[in-house]
Formats: C-alpha cells, sequence, structure tokens
C-alpha cells in the first residue's frame, strides 16, 4: 500500500453494500439458465433450479447435523453433482469446504484431515474402507455423512454413518435463508503435496473465490476461447479435489452452462458422455488428454471428438500432443497456475493473427501457458529478483500478486513466509515472456542453476546434450562455484562405456546451440562425468537429489 | 449482516492481497488486445498501447500541476479519448473524476462544481463561454486545463487556462508510477436532477466501479447478446458524464475492444463513424434511437446499418421503436439502471426460446428492462416493503441492492436515508417481475396511486380509460381516501364537450379489461370528471402536479 491519501466518504447509516459470496455465483446462473441441466454419469439429471433447492436442503441438513459457521466439513467423493452442490452449500452457511485429495496415502489423508480439524465427513462409499481405520484417529469429526450411488443395498461398515445424502437431503425444506458475512471468510481448504515434508493447506475466501470465478468467466468467454457460456456443455477431467477443478464447476456455474460430472474416471464412461451430452469443453491434465487421444476409439475415429475444447494445465502441453489432438479436430490450449493460485494465473487466449494462422504457426502458441488473467501481475525475475525483459528468452522465476492467491500455508508459518518472501507469491517455476507478454514455463526452479547472476534450465541443457553423438543419457545439476555461484555440471552415461566421448567433443558439440543463440557460452559445462548410470526416483525420473549428493 | 461467525485466518505477515483498482481494467485490455484502436471522431486513432502510455502521461502531467489523491478533478468536454482516458488517469493517482453534466443550467453547473469542492478543471474549449462568468465563483479551482480541437488556433478567454491538454501531455513521461490503496476510495462523483430541489451528487469508489465492469463483462459476451469483446467495435451514443457512460468505456476497455468517440454528437458524424468503423455497439437512450432510425439516410436505406446492436436505456424502450429498427436490420435491446446504480441492475438477454422465436415473439422480451446482473438483488415490493410473486402482472417498486450502489448523496444526509430506508435502495420505479425474473418497468412511482395496499399505475389505467369511445384525453391520479388510502381519480377532455359520455358509460367500458384480467375491479375509477383541457409542463406533459392541485 501507498501512502497517498485518497478521499473516502461515508455510507449513510441504512445503506448496504454487500460483500462477496459465493452464493451469488449460485444465483446469477439459475437466473441465466434456470433450465440447463446438471448430469451426473449416466444416473441422474436435474435443472438449475432443482440444484438450487438441493443446495438449500443441503445446507439445512448439515444444520440438522449440528454443522455451523467456521465448522471445516471434508468431502471425499468422486467427481458429482453431489460434489458441486457441496462446493455451495457449505460455504455457503459459512463453513469451510475441505475437498480431501482420495488420491493420497491413507496416513497422509489422515495428516489432512486431522490438521484441517474436520468435524464432519461426507464420504462415497467407495471410500468408506479408506476411512474406516482413520477414524479412531480423527476424534474431532461428529458425524459421518454416505453418498450411495444406490440406496437399496446397504453398506456394511464401522463407521459411525448419521445417513445417506438422498435419504436425507430428500427430507429437507427447499428455501434455506443464508446469511450474509464477511466476504474474507474462508471458503475452501485443501492440501497440496510437495517432494518433501508434510502436505501444506491451501485456503481461500469467498472474496477470492468470487473474483476467480469473475476472471475466469470473463476470460473463457473471450473470442478465441469461448470455453463456457450458458449454450456450452462442461464436463471436468481434473478432480473437483484438485484446486476446486481449477474453479471451473463455479464458473459454468455463474455463466449457467451444462454440466456433466462424470464420477469416477472411466475411460468408456468419459467417451459416453463426451459422445451422449455433446460436451463441448473440459480440461485435464496432458496425461489424461494423451490417455484419451490414444485410445483405440478415438484414434480411430470410430468415436468422433470434433469441436471438443480442452484446456490443459498442470504441466506443459506439448506440440506433439497439441498436433495429435488436431488430427482428431480436438481444440487444445493451455492455462497455468497451482494450487497456491486458487489456480488460474494465466490463459492461452490466442491472439487474433495467429488464431487466423495455420496450424504449424498456431502449435508452439497452443502449448505456452498463455497471457495473465485479468488482476494477475505476473513477472519473470532474475536470481536478484529484477524483472526480466518480455523478449522471448530471458528465463527466471515466475512471481506473482494477484486478488485470489492464498495469503498462507493452514498452521505453516515458516513455509508460509517462505511462499511470500518481498511480498510476491514465488510459483517454483521458472519461465519467459515474450513481446505479447505471453508466458512459457520452461521448469521448475529447483532444477534450474544459478550461474552468474543468471539462470540456466538443466533440462534444456539435457536435451542439447542428449543430442551429442555418443551420449545415451545425461543429467544436469548445478554444484557450487565460488566465482559465479553455480556452475552447471552433468553426468553423463555413455553409448559404449569403453569409448566414451571426449569432454572437449562435448563441449564443441554445444558451441553450435550458443552459434544458434539457444545456449549462453558460459551454459557449457566445464565438468562433465562420465557415468554407468544416473541414479532414478522409484518412478524412474532423475534423482537430481542424490545426483548432487554423489557428483 | 448476520450473527454468524465464519471462519477468518490471517495473512502471514509478507502476504499481499491487492485491491481492487481501476488501472487493473486498463493493464488486462491492453494485454488482451494492445493494437487495437482508440478512435476520436475524423480526428485521431492510436492503438491501447499508446492509450496507456497517455494514460501514464496524464497522470504526470495532472501530478505537475499539483493535483494530489484526494483531490476532485472537474472535466467539461464532449465524448473523446481524452474523456476516456480521465476515465483512468484521474482515479488512478487517487484522485476523484467529476464528470461535469455540460447540458445542466449555468447556474446548476456552478452549483455542482462548488458542492463537489472541484479544484482542477479540464475543459474543452467549446465550454469556455461557459465557464468564464462561474470561474470567479468557483475560488477552490487552482486551474484550468484547455481541450483544443486544434492547437494552432489560440483561444481568447479570460479563464486562468495552465496550458492546453495535447501540448502539456506530449511532454510528460511514459511510465508513471500508480500508487496502490484502498479500494473503497471515491474514484467517480457526479450529479442527478430530479424534479425538485437542487442536483444530488452520486459517487462510486475503485471496488465498485470494477465490479460493476466485471458483472458487465460477464453479461456483455453472454450468447444472445455479445455486444463486447476484443473483436467488436463499440462506440457510446450515451454522453459520457452520463453515469459513465453506463460504466461501458470500463468495460470495453477490460475486454478490448475498439472504441469510437464520436465527439460532439452531430447526425453526421454518427452516422459517418458508424459506417466508416463499422461500429458493431452502441448505448443510448429511445430518442435519440428514434432520431436515428427516422433520419433520411437510414429510414431510405441508403445508409445500411444493419448488424449494429443497440443497448437501450434511460427510458423504456417501446415495441414500435424496437420493431421500426428491426425493420432495419438493428438489435435493440434494453437494460435497466439509474444514475445511484452505476447504473447498470438488469440486461435483456433474451433466453434461448425467445431468442430463437420469430419476431412477434421477440419484440416484447426486446422490451423488457431484462434479467437482475450477477451480484444484483432486485425486488418488486408492496406498499408495505413485501415482496411481490415474479407473475408478471404483480406490480410494485422496484428496490435493490448490489455491490456497486451509490452508498450515500454527498453531503445530503437527509435525502440519502430517504434513498436507502430499510437498508434497500429504492429506485422510484414501479414494475413487475416474470415468471423468469424479466423485470419490466412501467411507471415512476410518484405516478402509482396506492389504492388498498396495492399498486395501481396512473400510466396504465390512461392508456384503458384513452380508448374509450368519446375521449379525448385523459390524466389519471391518485386521491386520498379514508378508506383506502388513495383512490384513482380522472380528469378527461371529451371528444365533443356539449356530449361527453356518463360516467357509468366509461366504468362500464373499462369492465372489460377486468374481464380480460388487465384490470382489477377496484382500478375503476369512481371519480371520473370532464373538463376542457388538461394542465399540461411546458414541454407537453401532464401536470401532474397541477393537476392534483386543481381536482
Amino acid at each position: 500500500m501507498s501512502s497517498v491519501t485518497p478521499k473516502l466518504l461515508p455510507a449513510t447509516p441504512s445503506a448496504t453494500n454487500p460483500p462477496m459470496m459465493i452464493g451469488d455465483l449460485l444465483e446469477a446462473g439459475v437466473r441465466m439458465a434456470g433450465d440447463n441441466q446438471i448430469v451426473y454419469r449416466d444416473k441422474s439429471r436435474h435443472s438449475y433450479k432443482r440444484f438450487q433447492e438441493r443446495v438449500h436442503q443441503l445446507a439445512h441438513m448439515l444444520s440438522a447435523q449440528g454443522v455451523k459457521a467456521g465448522d471445516v466439513v471434508a468431502i471425499l467423493d468422486w467427481d458429482s453433482h453431489r460434489y458441486l452442490e457441496c462446493f455451495f452449500a457449505i460455504p455457503m452457511i459459512g463453513a469451510v469446504l475441505h475437498t480431501v485429495n482420495v488420491r493420497l496415502a491413507p496416513e497422509q489423508i489422515h495428516y489432512t484431515m486431522e490438521h484441517a480439524d474436520d468435524v464432519f465427513v461426507i464420504v462415497h462409499e467407495d471410500f468408506v474402507p479408506l476411512l474406516e481405520p482413520l477414524a479412531d484417529k480423527l476424534p474431532l469429526v461428529r458425524g459421518y455423512l454416505l453418498c450411495q450411488e444406490d440406496t437399496a443395498e446397504a453398506v456394511d461398515t464401522s463407521l459411525p454413518l448419521v445417513g445417506e445424502f438422498e435419504d436425507l437431503l430428500s427430507q429437507q425444506p427447499v428455501q434455506y435463508a443464508f446469511p450474509s458475512f464477511d466476504e474474507n471468510a474462508v471458503a475452501t481448504l485443501f492440501y497440496t503435496t510437495g517432494t518433501t515434508g508434510n502436505p501444506k493447506g491451501v485456503f481461500f475466501t469467498h472474496r477470492q473465490l468470487v473474483l476467480h470465478t469473475m476472471g475466469e468467466a470473463s476470460a473463457f468467454q473471450a473470442p478465441g476461447f469461448e470455453l463456457l457460456n450458458r449454450d456450452k456443455v462442461y464436463m471436468p477431467i481434473t478432480p473437483m479435489f484438485h484446486v476446486h477443478a481449477w474453479g471451473v464447476p463455479y464458473t459454468a456455474t455463474l455463466l449457467g452452462a451444462t454440466q456433466v460430472y462424470p464420477g469416477r474416471y472411466e475411460p468408456e464412461m468419459l467417451v459416453k458422455l463426451l459422445v451422449n451430452e455433446k460436451v463441448d469443453f473440459s480440461h485435464c491434465v496432458p496425461t489424461l488428454l494423451n490417455m484419451v487421444v490414444s485410445a483405440d476409439v478415438i484414434a480411430s475415429k470410430q468415436v468422433d471428438l470434433s469441436g471438443w475444447k480442452v484446456l490443459v494445465g498442470g504441466s506443459a502441453l506439448t506440440q506433439a500432443l497439441a498436433s495429435k489432438a488436431w488430427t482428431l479436430g480436438i481444440d487444445t490450449r493451455s492455462a497455468y497456475g497451482m494450487s497456491e493460485t486458487c489456480p488460474l494465473l494465466t490463459a492461452d487466449i490466442l491472439p487474433r493473427d495467429i488464431a487466423e494462422a495455420d496450424v504449424e504457426t498456431q502449435l508452439p502458441w497452443r502449448c505456452k501457458a498463455g497471457m495473465p488473467m485479468p488482476f494477475v501481475k505476473l513477472e519473470v525475475v532474475d536470481a536478484d529478483g529484477q524483472p526480466l525483459p518480455h523478449d522471448g528468452v530471458s528465463v527466471g522465476e515466475v512471481r506473482v500478486r494477484a486478488p485470489w492467491l492464498t495469503q498462507a500455508y493452514y498452521k505453516e508459518e515458516a513455509r508460509s513466509e517462505e511462499l511470500w518472501r518481498h511480498g510476491w507469491l514465488h510459483t517454483g517455476d521458472v519461465g519467459s515472456l515474450d513481446e505479447r507478454g505471453f508466458l512459457t514455463i520452461s521448469d521448475r526452479i529447483k532444477d534450474v542453476i544459478k550461474t552468474g547472476g543468471e539462470w540456466l534450465s538443466s533440462l534444456e541443457l539435457e536435451s542439447y546434450i542428449s543430442q551429442c553423438p555418443g551420449i545415451a543419457e545425461v543429467a544436469v545439476i548445478g554444484i557450487t562455484d565460488d566465482k559465479w555461484g553455480e556452475r552447471p555440471a552433468a553426468l553423463a552415461v555413455p553409448d559404449d562405456a569403453n569409448n566414451p566421448p571426449t569432454i572437449e567433443s562435448v563441449q564443441g558439440f554445444l558451441e553450435q546451440f550458443v552459434a544458434q543463440g539457444k545456449l549462453n557460452q558460459w551454459a557449457i559445462p566445464s565438468m562433465i562425468r562420465f557415468v554407468d548410470e544416473i541414479p532414478k526416483t522409484s518412478v524412474g525420473k532423475l534423482d537430481k537429489k542424490r545426483i548432487r549428493s554423489e557428483i
């Protein structure tokens, strides 16, 4: 904040200035498209008007169970209409929605539920076996509400269930008098896992989610994007526990889009819903998109997905994947964000001239992270925190400010300050901004080498070295250097262990990339060591931690 | 605010949570469409990037003239690129933009400028003669900045000018370090005139204008509306001093639309710009639209305006005018709001089935005020403040809550409390909501008769009585009644003064509307008086004030 003194004028005593509440998004959606549908697998469908009634009923049910404002309510469910209702009803009564990551190990799930102080749990029958052994260690939890796909079948469990979701819901009145309260109240809480330490809780307020939604609504309706509006059909393929499915269910609701929730992600069901419900727009990680486009029925064009728009995030969309999707008529685009950022920071809304260009011109653009959303201030900074030019080549850490960034890790003071040092949220990603302000993410910062005040991507350098004749595999790390801070060092596996290339020949090979302007002279490693094997993690990734300790 | 206690969590000390600032809208627009144009008449055009630079230069210029945060800066100009720059630069330095209504009488202009405590004035050369006699009576004003169309010609004036807009602007650096401050700081101030008393000042904060803009951006991009985006060309035909041209210049900037400012409204110039700049979207009052569609060149289709979208507000769009526009290919729609409401409350986004129906079905829908914008709570209430059903016939006063309503009349305590009684902003308009939540405005409340706790529109009753054979003209007012509160009374001019219809025959004639369900039985006036002439105001409207005193 600056020291200027602008004019503040008092409101007349009777005036109201409503806070930004998540409930406003639902009201707007019902007005815009009250008859549009919320679809759950091949099991149920109902209108927005009924969706609104169910949110009111859910609020009554939670209140009847003693859930109050300020309480944290956990949900473990597949993507469903119920989950969507929880997105609204729980924050709307002033409680906090804890979207439990059901893919974590049981002890991590227990850690997050205990750390979050969950007092009430909504649990799909599939996750009952997971929770049973944890229940004793969650003494704060006052009740478990079961979600069943078919209520006729009784569930045999030791969990102290209070009843079944549909059963209890159907008994409630359809009008709840939702309170209005401080827009800075916490609405959602969930956990993000890093490579080290316990999962970290991030949380978002009503104000933050409303602003994020308005930003998304503005961007997602833009020409050259046109992902969502009341005439579109939306189906997430990013779990709802993962950063509120990127916040898109809120945006889809505001705009009145038809919404399809696929439950557990099963390839056949996903394809069936994509086709039968005529889904226009989904979002997912590259791995999932790759699975879809590689599926036999899709790749062979037995099933036609042309016209389907897919926003890809989580990790970089490659040109190969974008191209493969393109040949099937699938319109892919990138977005960038993270758990700490609600998540959306940038979206790949193509400039008009690019959108009108041929596919070869478009592909690289479709793989950029995109332009910052309204209200997002995004900088790429060097090791001293100085903003770098928008030249498409200067690479540095991405840091951001926006009105929807988690203001701390829940009950983690030191890690919170580390995240927010110097008043900017540090994404831990490195990338570059081009002349048009489009961001390209190249690396995680922990894989970047800081040498002589400059950033050097180890992934990039690995890619160049791997092209050198006689080299089978390579790993690059930074090693401490008195003069330069860090210098790149390479571990390489030769094709022929008995006849490795010389260090000079590798360095000589890299000179061509220097000549082409792709690499700086100082990026050529002086230390190159030939080894028989490079340490790897259990999932086959380079184990840079071990490499560092071994070099 | 309710008494619930939601969860509030502290931010880590280093975290930032940026306030909503008007400057964010400009930044987003430049990112979205940096090369799109801002056009001023046939005089100038430049890119969004240059627009942004000019805003920075204007901020430097104002600072150099001693304008500080908290100061009120007045502008008297036609719609121009300069005015647009003032929309941003003045609030962005923390000062308050006072958009002076140049159509007021000089003494009213003086009243508003004195009441607003203006300290600096930006004035177009056309308004210099207007200000000259007022300057002595505005002792707070420290300087006048002249806007000239052609700087070669010197202006001979007694006003203490500090220089010419373009002259001074061009000398400034193109980068200004705009401060960040409380989003509740006042950004704009202007005056609205009623039928009685002094003009009333209304004011809007950064937060309010940003939220209003986000709401407009969401609605204006909706299918069936599609008024604004980066591929559209926008030209206001509502003056920028009139409720920030409905806030649309802010929305157009956020979305990166091409913007055309027509200067002084001259029919030839307007048509020239509409055609040459291929304007997609404008907004105006019905009178102005009627002027356009009645102009010879348009009506004769010498000039083709088909595809032009026009949002009509200020007073009701009639079906006759909508139909006339339709035959010329002009796509009209309604919106509703007022100076006190920033202004947008409702927008006429057609439901899909209506948008796909034939013109006869569409026309009445195109003349409704529309559905409430996101975040707007709008009720139609009876005389006791009880919300009326959404049945399309129950008529009551429209009252609203939204995050962008003026929180008071500036320095007018009593009138502020009257506006905001019971915590709702009272629009003074009466209307009805239909089953789909669409608002139709039927009357000003002062023209409505409150009888037996029910509302009766005098305009509607006049319309029915005027259809009675033998009646040439009629005026209906409410008269005090001990039993009913008020009862309708009619003054009627017979076709033949010597042979007026009987009171009973008029009452009998009205029975058909009762039978058709259009009128309530109690709405039939018991007092009907035949007169030679009905009192009228100087502009030919029924003078209800005099009628009331004479009946």
